[in-house]
């Protein structure tokens, strides 16, 4: 029996709690909130007889179905300029190359993104966190890695840190000053991997935005040994540490990240059994980005079952980024990782929910609707909460809630 | 120049006319409306000095993009019940076979039609529509199919006729009544083509809503010979013919689109090269469908460089329906066309433009924007057409407007 009164009690919901790995359905259920946090859930027929009298703002739901506030733990929102026209020269059949060479591809982001004030950046980025949270999210990972130098990088995070201000979010922002090797650094590749671990690291620390470190491991980016030196420095002052890993060859990302104590791994097409086994052991997270597969025309997926076997945590995230994955449609997200990737409803659910915060480490404190939990809820206009990953078309949003207050 | 005064002149737009198989783009264009027909387009430097005084409004647009109102000329938006417990079911790992004969499948769309009543159907289908209007669309074709009776194929019609007194947007009905072969027709298959084209054809002519008939040629539908008999009646009666063809096995499907006059042949990704050259011998449009390739799974394209080589019109549509393309994101479509089947952004664009207006027989009347055609728009928020394509997010329409009507 709660011992406060409730500052609010949302009733006639059906919940998805998406405890114990599952969507945790209790259908004609009732939720309540205390100091902004779940102070109590269950069927509306098992409310403790005082609730009305309890509770100081009742919310009658009818029927709508009430979920944990989403989270997209993967996104590089914040940039400048766009990439439109490169999306046409590739489908008028030019090369990646090609495109690159003549003013493209990721150079033109990192440019126009130095380029931009930071203003502009957040005007934009507002434009696009607002997308994610009318599918209902409510907390955002954000990703520097379009500034490759030490003011632009800080900056970033800087605009980051400042959108929870103008969304209905909170925000995660990660330092990924080692997205990819800036051209003045050509030939000097340690020289630029010096400049991450021993200036932008240490600044974007003493900033205090940063939560987290991210490293591209790639061919075309950084190698597993430059990725590894990165990682230990930002894991080691502290930050949780993430891995671009595996996703056009297979460097033994997984087993990198499982090495260094990251929280993930992500996009993980070339993931070997070696890297889930060792992924597996260490409880790293595996982030699937089917926006990026889909968009890449990837001809390799992640290996699903094999990561299910294993009891990886999967969590699923948009990527929103101009180059790889220009999509804030959640819904269309939750589809592709169904449709391309094979995971089920139940496990497209979790993965931007449960599983998303655990990538965060913020598991304890959202992702899941139980007490004592963060009162960041979506309520949904479906019959069932599976439609979500169901249908591709407009949110059905109705409401969101962050901190147990409505948002307007 | 203009002999009459100008009901309604747009300024500040970029215009993508649609005309010429190409976007046709005009910068700092301007257009002129009067009876509902767009007068007069340009430069707005271009302008008629007096235009000011002519227009009886003018709208300031400050730089949107306008197009042509888009048209989806293959849906299937009237239906009851949904298909969100097979979508699960199914990424659980049992097969189509399994879930139709447990009750799932088209025939439960079918029984769910069936028992709805007429304000059931449209009030859900409205909602879809919507949809599809929030993506700039002011015409629709909807299919009947899911009756496979007499009185609910004609019901079908008339809730889809119905539906344009409820959205900003014009409806093209298709009498599709042979979709499946129902169950109570098993082992009577000539028992069913002759329903349909003794019956029902008849009673839908006497309706008066159909202006097309389309039949579903497949192994697991019917038959060509079957097809042909049908169409041969429906555009032997004045309606237009359409063609679910070649999409899961080669039927020869273009080719007898061809051989009857259809207007179009839909889905195509078995079509032979046989196949395309028929249809460009015979003005045959392509429809597209990509939604339903990629939600399929399916591991064929339709034959993109052989359809462009052959000069053969493709037009893009949605196919909205429960069970192979639960989609009404128009720009998920768009960007579908491009990643999965491999148009231009322009090809993307001109499907669900002028391509489509083709397809239903009403490129004199919409579809590009020339003078004499209907005043049916969309104004845009991007900085450059081709992010209609390219980003999947929220709809970037600015405003509709239908026959020189701002719609509310």
């Amino acid at each position: 029996m709660p011992t406060k009164p409730w500052d609010r009690l949302w009733t006639g919901v059906n919940l998805a709690t998406m405890t114990d790995a599952s969507l945790g359905v209790i259908r004609q259920g009732a939720i309540a909130a205390s100091g902004g946090r779940i102070a109590w859930l269950g069927r509306e027929a098992d409310l403790p007889a005082t609730h009305t009298r309890m509770a100081r703002d009742v919310v009658a739901c009818g029927g709508a179905w009430l979920t944990p506030g989403l989270i997209d733990c993967h996104t590089h929102i914040v940039f400048g300029g766009d990439r439109t026209a490169d999306f046409r020269r590739r489908l008028h059949g030019e090369s990646y190359a090609d495109i690159a060479r003549s003013g493209g591809g990721i150079m033109s982001t990192v440019r126009a993104t130095r380029a931009a004030t930071n203003e502009d950046l957040t005007a934009r980025a507002v434009a696009r966190g607002r997308e994610l949270c009318s599918w209902g999210v409510t907390t955002i990972e954000v990703k520097s890695g379009y500034g490759l130098d030490l003011p632009t990088e800080l900056r970033m995070l800087e605009v980051a840190a400042g959108l929870s201000s103008q969304l209905p979010a909170d925000i995660a922002p990660t330092l990924l000053a080692a997205h990819t090797l800036p051209p003045e650094y050509a030939g000097r590749r340690q020289d630029y991997v010096g400049l991450v671990v021993d200036r932008i690291l240490p600044a974007a620390l003493e900033q205090g935005h940063a939560t987290a470190i991210d490293v591209f491991c790639e061919d075309i980016a950084f190698t597993p040994a430059e990725s590894r030196r990165i990682l230990e420095a930002g894991i080691g002052a502290g930050l949780h540490g993430r891995l671009h890993a595996d996703q056009l060859t297979d460097l033994d990302g997984g087993a990198l990240a499982a090495a260094v104590g990251a929280r993930s791994a992500d996009h993980l097409e070339y993931l070997s059994r070696r890297g889930v086994d060792a992924m597996a052991g260490a409880d790293v997270c595996a982030v699937l980005l089917p926006g990026a597969a889909y968009t890449l025309g990837a001809d390799r997926r992640p290996p699903v079952p094999a990561l299910r076997r294993g009891g990886v945590t999967m969590a699923i995230a948009t990527d929103a980024n101009p180059g790889s994955s220009p999509i804030t449609h959640v819904g269309a997200v939750m589809n592709l990782a169904c449709i391309l990737f094979g995971l089920t409803p139940e496990e497209s659910l979790l993965g931007v929910t449960a599983a998303a915060a655990k990538v965060l480490a913020l598991d304890h404190d959202r992702g899941t609707l139980r007490p004592g939990m963060r009162a960041d809820f979506a309520l949904w206009d479906v019959r069932d909460v599976v439609e979500l990953c169901y249908w591709v078309g407009a949110s059905p949003l109705r409401s969101l809630v962050k901190d147990a207050n409505p948002v307007p």
